[in-house]
């Protein structure tokens, strides 16, 4: 079963030889790409959509959510709406819920939400346990995610949990918990910041994912300068994600990594923080990402669309840097060359606009604009 | 023909008796709203629909617009995200193309915009003349709004047309164009800016258009402290629109003004100027109501709901204050007293959310959450 997307107004395909091209076709087959190219081109296929004209690009990559957790934080964010500050202490909340939830209460949410995503133009998506904090609900939380998303982080380094010793649950954390969520996971990530894990404990964390083979990811910088990037970068961390305070020491550092530094806009406005300081990290030539962060405390939004709009509209990204960011780059966190782009053999993940450009993602804020999605090739919108 | 819409989780009603009702329902009757109670207490009616714990809330009464319009600016948004200055003169690329188009296709492109926001849950339009700026322009502009939007407005005063004299021009728009107009239209507008019109400018289009019969409507105030929020309150109009710089003495007057501060965040945002003091306003006691200014300028977005979630992340609204001012002092901004709330008798415009709670359209940046809408009764999604 092969398909044939044409009527293609404007194609971003981040193919590095094939670029943007106008009046253009793609074949998809097997769930990859099969061809590129010129509408007037294209082979047949066994289906052909024609979307008159269309935008289409590589479908969205969030490399930073966190959806396997239960219970509702409405209230919490209306009380910071209405004035009070940044409680991280929220985060514990979601992990009593999360525990008292059945394995398919969870499964059910996070179906949901992937669900929501997909529906905006998400086809690759990365989540973290975090919401367990004991071995068996962190094993859990990974199992339950892994069978429905792309790619699985081990965060049992989120918090310490509310009682606990930091020191003590740190060596849980890399010892027992880590043995048992590491075959069920990629990655691992520590959340490197005040009230959560300082640098020893953080340098502990990363260095035991590592030598259990596991690709590290860091949550760093997010309320403050601190160790986060630095770190990162040392431990050749895939991302570091949030960056809204950083040094001129670790804008260096990230030019001169393999580091992704990905941006959360949408979690900086939902927190009512400061922005990230995106161009200074652009212009030195910092690989950067951006993803939704979506979670029920601090970001609970799927919309890649609204932290594009974000990028573009107040962080001063140009269009094509945002685009980039919230595909190749998204890729480039979770080290992956299959998705982000529609080079041939790339999986099958296409998204065309209600639009004739990806501009408009910018220029029309809010205005739903996703008229068709395919991951992997099968048609999900 | 009669409509029980029930199992209303939260019934925002904007009804200063009624307020907020939880597991609530309402009876739609020609056009109207005929009841609203508890489910348990409801009427039978023709025709029953269970939206299953959702929230419903008035129909978004977005009270400033300008889609009278042909022609693309596209690649202007683009170069403004590059880095250029935002330029006013760029509303002559709009007004060449306007007065080019045929009134089919000024009047699809109306509907096609008017629709997209319909389907976001916008069941009230106010839209503006303003492209045209010769008698024969303005007047087609407005005739083309009158059948198919609410409230039309004209803006003959929009700007100084290039090449002409502003004082002769005014002499047109007050004169000539002003009758030729008039009977289209229950609203005058005029750019009081720099770049636009003065003060003494300004003055005689309010004056003659209220000599006219006509309604009042300023827009003052976008790029700089000015007069406007002193004219408009001066004559009495309805609403002055932007605020996106305001003296002590501005704020004032509008707190003990019946004119209502409309502002555009999604404009500022777009042109990448500073966000209005909403909160001098708001704790002040002015009246605020929020508005999409959709145009394919400054502001190219039907989406009140990113509006709203701007209005409380970055303007530091309240959900229920941001609500309020989408819909109730939407509708004072129009001086309607039958939009904008869902007391019996009000028009039956219905906006049920995918959510269970008004909050989430702050709470869920970016994520599409209309799920239904009547329009006088009609279901339009
Ligand atoms: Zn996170
Ligand atoms: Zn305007």
């Amino acid at each position: 079963m092969s398909t044939l997307v044409t009527g293609i107004g404007e194609l971003t395909t981040n193919d590095p030889e094939l670029g943007r091209l106008t009046d253009a076709a793609l074949v998809l087959a097997d769930g990859r790409v099969a061809w590129v190219g010129s509408a007037s081109a294209a082979p047949a296929a066994d289906e052909r959509v024609d979307v008159e004209g269309r935008a289409v690009l590589p479908g969205w990559v969030d490399s930073h959510t966190h959806l396997v957790f239960a219970g509702d934080r409405t209230a919490e964010f209306e009380a910071r709406m209405a004035g009070e500050a940044y409680a991280a202490g929220g985060i514990a909340v979601t992990v009593e819920a999360t525990r008292a939830a059945s394995d398919d209460e969870l499964a059910a949410n996070l179906r949901r939400l992937v669900a929501e995503a997909a529906a905006q133009g998400t086809t690759t998506v990365e989540t973290k346990t975090g919401y367990g904090l004991t071995v068996e609900d962190e094993v859990r939380s990974a199992r339950i995610a892994a069978r429905v998303v792309d790619e699985v982080t081990f965060l049992g380094a989120h918090l310490v949990p509310p009682g606990a010793d930091a020191d003590e649950y740190v060596a849980v954390v890399i010892g027992d918990m880590l043995d048992a969520v590491a075959p069920h996971v990629r990655w691992a990530d520590v959340f490197c910041e005040r009230g959560a894990f300082d640098a020893d404990q953080s340098r502990a964390v990363l260095a035991a994912a590592r030598a259990k083979g596991l690709g590290l990811r860091v949550h760093g910088n997010q309320l403050g300068e601190g160790p986060g990037v630095g770190l990162a970068v040392e431990f050749g961390a895939a991302s570091v994600d949030h960056c809204t305070y950083l040094s001129d020491a670790d804008v260096d550092a990230l030019a001169n990594s393999a580091t992704v530094a990905t941006l959360l806009p949408a979690c900086d406005l939902s927190t009512r923080q400061a922005l990230p300081p995106a161009r200074r990290l652009l212009d030195a030539g910092a690989t950067v990402a951006l993803a939704s962060n979506c979670n029920p405390g601090s970001s609970y939004t799927t919309s890649m669309a609204y932290c594009i709009t974000t990028a573009v509209l107040q962080l001063r990204f140009t269009v094509e840097e945002a685009i980039t960011a919230a595909t190749l780059n998204g890729a480039k966190a979770l080290r992956r060359d299959d998705v982000g782009h529609l080079s041939p053999g790339a999986r099958a993940d296409v998204h065309v606009l209600d639009a004739p450009s990806t501009t408009h993602l910018a220029y029309r804020p809010g205005v739903p604009l996703t008229h068709a999605v395919w991951r992997a090739g099968v048609r999900l919108r």
